[in-house]
């Protein structure tokens, strides 16, 4: 059997009873290691596992995966993934793979961060599609997930931002000469993810004069950063996880420090917001009950507080 | 401590193993029984536990709230909910409560159909709000969940409707009289949702002749039957788990014996189908290669085949 299995968000308890029991039934254990990461080095599964534990690199598992499965006919093999294994298509093609080599495959899911949003207070249900924001350069900046953004803020949902998680990445100098020297892992932290998203705002609408381009017609935009409610989620899932909610404009005057250690991702606050969500959210709020949070929520978003 | 607990979506193993060692050290247990219901009995429970469970009821959770959070602030009490525990708001509640009671509360996630849904291989990052289908009955058909499906097409991403799920529910008359006596649970089958999605269609839209109200203009609709892909999801993450997938129209022909036991969800998919989705969904279509499924996608929704 080739299982595929969740192995949640913080640490190696957080697997389930049913994803442990697999694990222990097999032979070989893969670690898929690019697209996320777990809080826990890999040391501390085998150490619980009682078994040695496999990392697997983004080329091998599109390069070998027929590697990976070898053998999963007739033996067990797990190949485990942070978070939920099937949030993206990235694991659907080995799953594919392995059913063209009729073998058969069990997936053993586990929270992600789309469940864990939870506790911002947002209702996952009310959330739209989700965006991933990636490390912008002086030349390369990427802002297709604005128009995803503004389809989301248009029907009044709220919005999860991944952000960009950069593991073994080659330098341009490295690449060109064929060195397979890796840069060291890097985490956008939500300053970063605010000021692009800012940036990439004030470039669409023309926010900030020195923005503007001549002759280019700008629209009004549906993400006023001193109107906009947002959330910043850090470390979600382990015992470090901290929130902190309040205007974009209120967010990205923050410093790295503010936010800490990785993983964290965004959610920007849609229209739609219910009193229980703005009552839950706001025990996060910058300047707690004097912020920004709770004046734009009343005024802009139009919700009353209620008393608990 | 209080601890709120997702139990995942199948039985007593799906609890992760920092949940289970929380439960041991609980002294009292409650199992939220009526947003879900997990694919097992309460006595497995107990049985895995070591422990009794006590049944929380809607009206409990609602009125005595304080007395499901008693002592909590010394000894450690666990709330178990079916899926993630902060899926939907209605959880919130009792964590502001122990907040303002100075409460510790922890949150120790789990799976939820929001990630298991990843099984029909649409990735989860492409799902718009997910909505809520009650039972209709002669006079009562609520349909408001209809503007936010056409809102997820018109941008055309996935949409997730759950089922409606009805326990502890008094008849009229019994309601009427102050009987105590409650109907047998109903778990509505996906030939019902998709019945009912057809009916608020064509109402909304006048897709059948007879639907038709004189003086009224009728929009065209996005969500035609025989142009729109759909998935049914049964038993998600248990070992009888089962999908369907095809067209509005193939799918709404299917019987109730076709879907089986619950509990089940549907998912409408949108224009944005990726190639990977296609693919892997379609292994699930009524008719197999021969399904509309395969045309469909290639002519409404414009995604080509690739081989694997």
């Amino acid at each position: 059997m080739f299982y595929v299995i969740g192995l949640g968000l913080s640490d190696e308890k957080d697997i389930t009873v049913k994803g442990l029991e697999a694990v222990k039934r097999c032979e070989r254990i893969y670690l898929e290691s690019y697209t996320s990461i777990l809080m826990c080095d890999k040391e501390k599964l085998e150490a619980f596992y009682g078994k040695p534990v496999i990392t697997a690199t983004r080329e091998m598992v599109e390069l070998e995966a027929d590697e990976i499965l070898k053998d999963s006919d007739k033996i067990d093999v797990a190949f485990l993934v942070v978070g939920d294994p099937l949030g993206a298509t990235t694991h659907t093609d080995l799953l594919l793979r392995a059913r063209s080599l009729n073998i058969p495959s069990q997936v053993i899911h586990n929270a992600s961060i789309l469940t864990a949003l939870g506790s911002t207070g947002l209702q996952m249900y009310s959330f739209g599609q989700t965006l991933s924001l990636v490390f912008y350069t002086e030349t390369w900046r990427p802002d297709s997930w604005f128009d995803k953004l503004e389809e989301n803020l248009k029907i009044g949902v709220h919005t999860l931002i991944l952000l960009d998680i950069k593991v073994r990445e080659q330098s341009e100098e490295n690449m060109a000469r064929g060195r397979l020297i890796y840069e060291p892992p890097r985490y956008m932290n939500p300053a970063t993810g605010f000021s692009q998203i800012l940036l990439t705002e004030s470039l669409r609408h023309g926010t900030n004069p020195e923005d503007r381009e001549e002759g280019v017609e700008y629209k009004e935009s549906l993400l006023k950063p001193s109107e906009t409610l947002a959330i910043s989620l850090s470390r979600i899932g382990t015992s470090t996880q901290s929130l902190i909610s309040g205007t974009l404009e209120e967010l990205s005057k923050l410093s790295e420090e503010d936010f800490g250690e990785p993983l964290h991702s965004l959610v920007i606050v849609g229209k739609k917001l219910h009193p229980l969500e703005f009552e839950y959210a706001g025990k996060f709020a910058i300047n707690g009950e004097n912020g920004d949070w709770w004046k734009v929520g009343k005024d802009v978003y139009g919700v009353e507080r209620e008393t608990f």
